[in-house]
This record gives C-alpha cells, sequence and structure tokens, in this order.
C-alpha cells in the first residue's frame, strides 16, 4: 500500500516521526497500511508529525513530556506505549518517568498513573530482553 | 482561621507551594480558610506540595510542564489559570507555554487547547497590567 | 408551560425528585420550562427520577453518594451544586460531604476535588445566610 | 494584526471556517488576533477548517452532527456554543438539535446532556431577540 | 433466563435493539443473561432502546453519528464496536465511517481517532472474512 | 525487593490496604514489587491508603462507594475490579453493587455502566468458583 503522496509536509511529518518513534515501529505501522486506514495514516503524519512536531519553539524532548501527560491523563494507553517508546528517544531515562508518572498522579488521580505504572513496567521489561 | 500543624511535612509544602505559586496567589488562598476548607488545604499542601513536589527526582519545572499538560487535558481550568503562574515562576516562558498548547491539541483536541489559548490570553493581559 | 403527561412513571418520578431536591429548587425548574426544554424535563423525570431514584434496592442516601462521586470525578458542576443539596436532604452532614471530596481526591485528581471544595463552601455559605 | 499568510490550506480553511460559523463570528475573531493567538489561529484555521472540514468524503451537516455529539461529550462549552450556531447554519432544525441532546444523554450521561440543553435555549433565545 | 416482562416499553426497545444491533448480536447478549445483569438489560432496552431510540424527531441513522462520535470521545470501546456494526445496519458506509473518525480527532484528540480506527479496521476485517 | 521504611505511616497505610483488598490481593502486588514500581507502591500506600483511607469522618464501606463511583465515571477498570472486590470485604452485597451500576449509568452514561456490569459479573463468577 503506497498511497502517500510524496508533499513537503509528508516527507518532514514521515522523518520526524521515524526520529522519535524508531524505525522499527513506523516499518511495522508502515506494513499495516490498507485501503481503510491509509488516509489516517498520511492524515497524521502531516498534520500531528509535521505541522506540530517540527515546530521550532519547543524541543522534541518537552514535547514527549506533554505528550505523555496529556495521553495518561486521558487513558489513551496504545499512545502511551508508543510515546513511552518516544520519550525515551528523545533523552528521558526510565527514573525520570517514573517521577512523571507519580507527579501526574496528583493531577489525573492515582488509577490513571497506578496503569501507566503497569504499562511502563512491562515495557521497560519487553526493552531489557 | 490557622489549624494546621507545624510538622515537617507541612512545613516543606507549604515552602514549595509558595515558591511555584507566588505570596500574592498563597497568601490569599490562606486567608480564605475556614472551618469547613481547612483540612483540604493541609491535605493537599502535605500530599501534593510536600510529598509530590519536594521529590528530587524531576525538577520543579519539568513538573510544571506535567501539569500544566494534564489539567489542560481534563479541563482544570482552576488549576491550568494557577500552575500557569506557577510555570512563568519555575522559568518557561510565554512563548514555549504556547507551543505547550498548540501541542497539546493534538493529543486532547483542539477544544482543550481552543479554551487554554483563552485562558493564557487573559492571564497574560492581567500580569501585564 | 404544561406539557407533562400524568402518567405513573411521571407522578413517581416528580415526587422523588421534589423529596430529594427540594420545593424550592424544582418550582424554579418547572417555571423555565419552555417549548424547547419540557421534552427534556419529562425525559429526565421519568428516566432517571422515576426509573433510577425510586428502585428499591438501594436507599436514596446511598444514590446520593453515587451521584455527587460520579459528577466531581466528571466535572459537571451544575449537577453538583444541585446533588450537593440533595446529599444534605437525604441525611449527609456538611463534615461527611467534605470527607467524600478528600477522599476522590485520590481517584479524581485533586483538581476534581478542589473546585469541588469550592463548590460546596460557596453553596453552604449561602444556606447559612 | 495580520500574520496569517495567504498560502492556499489557509485560503481553503478561513472559507470554510467563515461558512459555517458565520460572518459576524469570525469577525469578531479576527479582531480578537493578537502577538500571543495568531499562530493558534492560523494553526486551526489550516489544520481543523482546511485539512479536515474541506475533505470530501462527508457533507458538513453531518461533520456538525460528529463535532456537537463529541464536544458535549467532553464538556467543551465555548466549542459547543459555537457548533451550536454552525449546525444550524449546516441545516439542522433547533427541533433536531434538541433530540441530538436527548440522544446523547444515554451515552454521555444526563449532566452533560442537561447543560447542553442549556447553554442550547440561551443561545436560541439570544438569537430570536 | 427469562425475566424481562412483555411491557410495552419493554417489546418495542427490543425490537428497536434487534433491528439495530442484529439479531446475531441481540441472541448472544440474551444468551449472557443471568440473575446478576438481566435487571441491567431490562433497563437499557427500555431506557435506551425505547424511550430515546424510537423517538420521532431524529432517524436511526442519524442517532448512529451521535452514538458513535459520543462513545469515541469517551473512550468507550465496547459500546463503539457494537455501534459500528449499528452504523451500517443503519446505512452508513466504511468509507463515512472513516471520514468520522478522522473529523473526529480534531475534537476528540488524535488518539481517541487513532485507537477508533484499529477497531473499525478489525470489525471491517471479521465482516469481510 | 523490600525498600519500603516502616515509618508510622506507611505501617498504618499497609494495614488498611491489606483490610480492604485482602490478603491474597496485596501479597501478589507486593511480590511484583522491583526496582522500577517500589517507590509508587510507597507512595499510594502512604498517600492514599494512610492519609485518606485512615481518616475518621467516613466509614470505609462509604469510602468504597466513592471509590466505585469515581473509578466507574473515568473507566479505570483495573481499579474498578480491584475496589469491587474491596467493596465486598466492605460489607456491600452484590445486588447493591449492581444498583450502584445501574444508578451510575443516569450520571456517567450507559456505556460506562455497561462495561462495569461486564467485568462485576466477571469477577462474581471468578468469586465463585
Amino acid at each position: 500500500m503506497s498511497s502517500n503522496p510524496a508533499d513537503e509536509r509528508y516527507r518532514r511529518g514521515a522523518a520526524m516521526r521515524r526520529k522519535v518513534l524508531g524505525d522499527a515501529w513506523v516499518d511495522r505501522s508502515e506494513k499495516n497500511r490498507n485501503a481503510f486506514n491509509s488516509d489516517w495514516v498520511d492524515f497524521i503524519t502531516r498534520g500531528a508529525w509535521c505541522d506540530v512536531w517540527t515546530r521550532p519553539g519547543l524541543e522534541p524532548k518537552i514535547r514527549s513530556v506533554v505528550t505523555l501527560s496529556v495521553v495518561l491523563a486521558l487513558g489513551h494507553w496504545d499512545e502511551f506505549r508508543l510515546h513511552l517508546r518516544g520519550a525515551l528517544n528523545n533523552g528521558w531515562t526510565r527514573e525520570e518517568i517514573k517521577e512523571m508518572i507519580i507527579h501526574a498522579a496528583v493531577y489525573a488521580g492515582v488509577p490513571a498513573s497506578n496503569h501507566a505504572m503497569k504499562e511502563a513496567d512491562e515495557i521497560f521489561k519487553e526493552m531489557t530482553l
């Protein structure tokens, strides 16, 4: 499946996405493109990864904290797992991520952080293997 | 109203709260203590401002981003206004806060960031006067 | 405006609503009925106040805790104010409501309970006047 | 304040925004642009009003239902008021909007629809004056 | 298990539920009734499927959009899968549902629509088999 | 893994946690402690189980209703399962819990209670085995 046009926004978004999420994850996602979801992947590559993530006003490392905090608060766990890896790629340590999760408990409630700890624990174990 | 015990957790929390939110805000809050809300103020001074904010693993500047992002995502606007001032006190610029709000729109939706822009715009105008 | 049919569900719901929320509140609401909102008032009188609140399996006092906890968690403040008065009518004290709000902070986050404290404080002041 | 570049995405988004929200609302918003919020207005004009609203796969009338339903569910009332006017402009009647609000109560809970009824009632009264 | 009384509301609700969700789904649900959940199934058959879905003011096809949009926004994925099939039964195409999901991303955030795309993709694959 | 200090808050919180959740659950959780999650377990043992649950103003039975209602409303299902067992330990019957779930549907929406019914049904079946 290769419907994505090679316009400038798409190219810049695809590069940023690959930089943050890593080749393994992006390759897998691209392999799963099909007639139903391809428009969506194009849409977020341009609208999120280019239009927002490449803006110069904030370094990617800080964008990772905003992202993780928002998705933890809203219980978007697919996205949390994804951006947890992105946060490590962008320079955060596991210890710092643990602190973000503890901190978030005050504002998003203990259950959100409790679940985030489980997700992070599992992902860190997978990465250690 | 002065029910707050001078234990170590309370003292450390009260100091952190004053450092992040500023004397003007804390003085006003303390003046509003009464028989109904005093336990609550003691509770968050110890449980949030001491037990979480004074933890060494993450600098207050980063704690401000986590806080702002979570409360923006959940629509807690009282808290957003409060911690917007805290974020400035902890070293973020208005331009960087604008970028956080734009970034959060991808993950929390445009309406949350749209409202956050209005709140931030009003607070920055008040602070300029 | 008096479109509400006098069927059994409506009558039982209207009686429960009046018992929990009080005459003053219901009289004001009924006075505000108009061509746009009248269907809605009929709908909740039957669907919420009769079909749910009059079920025998749980006393109204406990239904008030469920209600307050859910609307605090979801930030429905109109409904929180309304059901705070209902909770007092159903037998809870101000001290117990304060404890519910403090307890909820663990699970819904500090900002939700912080706002609930403000709302409760204002309502209790109004009621004291 | 006139930082918005006249690129194609901006022009198409601005036209759609004006068509859905009406001149009065857009003129007021544009007058409120300033150094802080101008990037944001440009961002949503391109990213929401052009990239999403002008997509051919769904008529604007249906986009209005999706929008109203999502913002009602999430309690984004600024956006609800705004898009309520947009829904009328896109061909929905007040009666149909009332039905959407009643329907949404099943899935988003009674308090969300209760508040939506109040907002809609106020806006419809303003428009009748 | 067959505790459901054959009152008018129950009969009309059961018929609408069957029409929207299809026999296969309803048969499976009815087979899972037991002493614990039977009251609940009766409750939603009357309160949601009769009292709301059979109201004349809005055709079922539009009710499906409201439903899908609300549950996508709130992350109720069991209900999303259920009503995705209902939306197809009520006349929407897969392409139109894709557009609704892309549209919702603006208002509910990218992660909600990202997960909705996955759910829809899986269900459409199951249906094709 | 045994990093938890034996201070007074920790001891009182651990006792309350064991009383509400039961030995089986707590033993399993303690066995899963590791370098990453141990701080978190200490944090909630003190901050939630001691500082909040042991407060004298509200009996644990009522704290269970507040907890269940909040986590049902917010869709925190790990926590719902956990505290469903806690609610039984604190004196609620399965019938009463069913009523709480039906009641919550009015305020949190049908999908939240629909999912809660499934979770409760599964847990009650496990407990019967």
